[in-house]
């Protein structure tokens, strides 16, 4: 825990926050703070502040907080992930937000099992818990969005355009020769547009799903002659484009 | 599993192949291989071939096998990793072996536990097995080299130069302000050279460690302002490794 999220409500008028749970005794036994100290905080989806503490026991810690006046912005990659099994997906929640991508679209498609819809990996109260931990090991308060998609085709046709409407659009596939940093090479983003990736189930995206994204703008990127499992293939994937957004930005500046 | 990995003690002077266990149950069962069927066989360390499925029975599947003339060539990418907790790096083997790395060394380091050492997930007969499965599921035949590094400063100073020679040397720490994309722009491996990468334990290298790698030429690199965790980061590094070779050697051919 490198950052401590607060939830918005949970913000006094006077800035204090009585904390319970894991953070609390993440305070208490890992940071060993005392009175005193002063903490990294975040606000969920808001600013970065500090924390003072003003009171540590065994049943709860009272921070006072002050939150700075600008939100780190959202990072723009848009993930569009075809379900994995709920062990795989119950493991990748936390380190797609350590990451940073901004959207985590789960879809459907043919060699998606029905079933992993049904998993409690897939509910709200499960994802948005992991996430706040990834978020808190990254040092962000950008809390991705995520979106369960159980018809891929209204949805491309008629959705994901209004959700995304410009940047780079790419499907991993082994039909894509060239790979991401190929791809992007030389690409810088404009404010507004994201990066989307679509990442296939185990087995890959069918032929008539390729066709479809490639209808939506989508270019197959490769990998190589490896074959990845889909755990190592998100974040080997997500991790490219994070580094040649980070290398973008500063050669921007 | 896209490739059975055959052990050379495995091979009669016939070619032939006698499997029972997971791999006999993964051609029985997932791929419901019969007799007169071909199937992708790779030799450990050696080279790829096909078996002819000659027999299936619940107990032993028998393949006749054929090996291609030539050994793919061992990634040239040496991974220095500071032990990590048993749990994560239980998780951890296979995804180097499908990422590809050539060599792993796990060495200690001021803030590895000591007990990590004891834990099974060190022993040859756990991280063998856990590697030729990431084999299995990659396509490659060649192992990682793994060797168990308990001092690091005498290992530095007597082994590390004989093991690798030249190439880039690498350790992520976020004082390294370029990142692995920038310090290796325009790089060209010779033939013998590798690429190193250290990698340090949660709360990182101390001063007097990194000071200990930039004696031996290692250049820190970052990987911007999100902390991630060490197997996140071991993941996310190794493909940003894998994917730069990979583009170097399409431009070079």
């Amino acid at each position: 825990m490198n950052l401590i999220i607060i939830y918005p409500d949970e913000v006094g008028p006077d800035g204090s926050v009585v904390l319970t749970g894991d953070r609390a005794r993440h305070i208490r036994v890992v940071l060993r703070a005392e009175p005193g100290k002063f903490l990294r905080v975040g606000l969920l989806n808001g600013p970065f502040g500090r924390g003072l503490v003003e009171k540590i026991s065994a049943s709860e810690t009272v921070l006072r907080c002050e939150f700075e006046k600008t939100v780190p912005p959202r990072v723009p990659v848009t993930l569009l992930l075809a379900v994995p099994r709920p062990k795989v997906l119950k493991r990748l929640w936390a380190q797609l937000a350590t990451l940073g991508v901004g959207r985590i679209i789960l879809v459907n498609a043919e060699k998606v099992e029905r079933y992993y819809f049904d998993s409690h990996v897939m509910e709200p109260a499960f994802y948005n818990a992991r996430l706040v931990e990834g978020l808190q090991q990254a040092r962000d308060t950008r809390l991705p969005v995520v979106d369960v998609v159980k018809e891929l085709k209204p949805f491309m046709e008629d959705r994901f355009g209004a959700m995304v409407s410009s940047g780079p659009r790419l499907i991993a596939d082994p039909s894509g020769r060239a790979g991401v940093l190929q791809r992007l090479r030389g690409v810088k983003l404009a404010a507004a547009e994201q990066i989307s990736l679509a990442i296939g189930p185990e087995g890959g995206w069918t032929p008539y799903e390729l066709d479809m994204f490639a209808a939506h703008g989508f270019e197959a990127v490769g990998m190589g002659p490896r074959i990845l499992r889909t755990d190592t293939a998100c974040i080997a994937l997500v991790s490219l484009l994070a580094e040649v957004l980070r290398v973008d930005l500063d050669s921007a500046h």
